[in-house]
């Protein structure tokens, strides 16, 4: 049987999966790619580092070079972090001769045009299926399998680590730090979970998907991005009673002036499938002319779904697919027309309000004439009664309007603030609707 | 830019879609291929027949001939329904140095073995993406992005007429011939729905999917299947009380003892993805060993959805993807070694039990006892106070077992039949467990 040397490039969590897929399951590869994908070599920057997998002898190194020097080896797992040393590997990988597999968002988010650019000039390619939603074949399915199709909008949650926060917080009631710490102690979460519970993960892999859908060109930091670090679980109350639930939702849908796309607490129906997306799971919506709505869920992280699609990404690129579909979409290419994006206050949509107002008389009438003086309609409304031992005399009132002009709520609420009837800033956060084939 | 020239063999409701996409959207396939798709044929049987799309002249001919000849054209998608002449037509079409993209199942459940083994012989590949779950990627997700995964399960709705029969009856309580009538008015079901609704469809989709997943080479009408034509109202509305829906589930399963094969009407708790699938909408879940647990929903039909999948297919055969898929998978080849399919009574699970017994004193006890004598635990039971003004004395008696022996819950069955507190025959369906990751 045909047999292709492969190399890993990093040995985390990831690698180590990804080895043992190898290592252990070799037959399957030899089933599914008509060929045996032999793991060669393993570059780690510690050699001494206790690892999950057991590598025969002569795999592991620490030496990049003996991965470079060997012309043998034709594709590469880069299972590497960050954006340094990631991506002077992954320029030395490509121009040593080999075709490049990676799980590394961040990499792609901060780097694709210069990387695909320079993968292109090689004539080598680069594979990416575990960069976006784990487990999850999105990157195939959007790039390949809905290629009839204009996508007109995608929908997801990207970002497992949040999920199981929001979830923890709407389902037990849990505070943010107590939701927090429970997916820390579960690994959910990084020491640091910064990148996860402001946006930027699920902003990147937005712009990734973004890329891929709508041929947009757009840099990562340009989406507009809120986190669920400032969730307050008094919202995930009031939606549960309005019957939703906040997700952390990366949104993109091309509309007739140009490309929304945001990264947003946002809420859901009950019931609708991605507010039902529990714990750490991933999901996504995707809308395309043709194919009506699909909808996918599954593990957007952790080390063996992930693994899942850097092996299959691996196989693709061993039997000649991965190359073809690179060279076909010419992604970050210059042959990308810019795509407008629009601003997150244009975006139309229909919006949950949270007031904190005194419980006086008129107060109700004057925050709603505000609203109709902006053509904000309102659909739903939940003002309850104070507290009884509640000293301040402040209330919560909620209102949920009609899909409101561009700009309109957000001018709207401003206003509603200045109001002497209402303490502190307000809370708005967009509703969506279920996602609609034309 | 390059060019492929391409034709369409039956232009019925999916050729027309196919027609209108490369037509009206050669832009998108452009820009997807890398090359653009030209429709140079499209052959019909009678030309005078009304159809759903423009052609410009000189595309439309009646004559197969004209595609067969002319060597220019390298991708033909061939939608004609039903055994022949469609078998017949695709052997001409390989024959001809034509590589062949279809969406016809049964002609694949009936001749898959003949047709890929000529294709191979001739160099040639067929791609079917559209022939199992039509806008839902299924084909592609479990060939090539789930590789470096062992299967362990795949359960679906693969039919959307029997869906939308069953989702009506559990919603709107409508009996099954209101359904049916229903789903023919709207186009989901056609005047002679018998193999949608009796399981032949779903079992012809299984019997694909578990050659792709499982290597197995089994013929579909080996595989014990049941449909919703038998189904009572009365079953829907207790497993409604019970918590459940009863949905036509595909089922298939890598036990140890073999490979489990099954299309029947199944028990799902509410709130399960499979359980909320509605309308005429098709669902998947899969796990997969590395991967854990991925659930798919879309549109398992209609013209444009499964058009969508053909057009894929066709790029995916115009840039050479699909070749390799074809050659590197060797389906129905003599590779693949035989899987020992399971018998129905054999395959182990929990089960719901209707008996309509007579309302006197010891009926349980006898019912129960038997269930016991066979190891057959019960989780539930639910027996109704009689009508007033039922004149038969006769009440239905449900039970929701555990996990039961293989065999022991058919043999109890049938014991408890043959008591003389039980009238006519028993109801039994299996109760879906929810899929688990490894």
């Amino acid at each position: 049987m045909e047999k292709t040397k492969v190399a890993i490039v990093g040995l985390g969590t990831v690698g180590s999966g990804v080895a043992r897929l190898l290592l252990d399951h070799g037959d399957r590869t030899a089933r599914h790619a008509g060929r045996a994908l032999w793991l060669e070599k393993a570059v780690v920057r510690d050699l001494a580092r206790p690892r999950d997998c057991d590598l025969p002898d002569g795999i592991l190194t620490d030496q990049l070079d003996e991965v470079l020097d060997n012309s043998d080896i034709k594709v590469v797992a880069q299972l590497i972090g960050g954006l340094e040393p990631a991506r002077t590997v992954m320029l030395k990988l490509l121009e040593s001769g080999k075709d490049v597999v990676t799980a590394n968002k961040a990499l792609l988010a901060e780097h694709g045009p210069e990387l695909f650019d320079r993968a292109r000039g090689l004539g080598r390619c680069i594979a990416f299926e575990a960069a976006v939603a784990g487990g999850i074949p999105i990157i195939t399915n959007v790039s390949q399998c809905f290629s009839a199709n204009q996508i007109h909008s995608i929908q997801g949650i990207l970002n497992g680590t949040s999920n199981f926060i929001v979830s923890q917080m709407d389902e037990l009631s849990w505070s943010y730090d107590e939701a927090l710490a429970a997916a820390q102690a579960l690994g959910y979460a990084e020491a640091d979970p910064t990148m996860d519970v402001d946006g930027t993960d699920a902003a990147q892999k937005l712009a990734i998907l973004a890329h891929l859908a709508f041929g947009a060109r757009i840099r990562w930091s340009e989406i507009p991005r809120q986190g669920i670090d400032s969730l307050d679980s008094t919202d995930m109350q009031f939606a549960s009673e309005l019957g939703y639930r906040i997700k952390l939702i990366a949104h993109a849908r091309l509309a007739a002036a140009g490309l929304e796309l945001s990264v947003a607490p946002t809420l859901i129906r009950a019931g609708q499938p991605l507010a039902e997306v529990r714990r750490n799971y991933n999901a996504i919506s995707v809308v395309g002319d043709a194919v009506g709505d699909i909808f996918f869920h599954g593990q957007g992280a952790g080390q063996m779904p992930t693994a899942s699609a850097v092996v299959a990404d691996m196989i693709d690129t061993a039997v000649g697919r991965a190359p073809i579909t690179f060279r076909t979409l010419e992604l970050w290419s210059s042959r990308e027309s810019p795509v407008q994006i629009l601003p997150d206050k244009d975006l139309p949509g229909r919006y949950y309000m949270r007031f904190q107002v005194y419980d006086k008389p008129g107060v109700m009438a004057k925050v709603t004439s505000i609203l109709g003086d902006h053509h904000v309609s309102i659909a739903s409304i939940i003002q309850h009664e104070p507290e009884l031992d509640a000293g301040d005399n402040l209330v919560q009132l909620v209102i949920m309007t009609h899909e409101a002009p561009e700009g309109a709520a957000s001018r709207a609420v401003s206003k509603i603030e200045q109001l002497d009837v209402v303490s502190g800033t307000a809370v708005r956060m967009r509703v969506m609707e279920a996602p609609r084939s034309k």
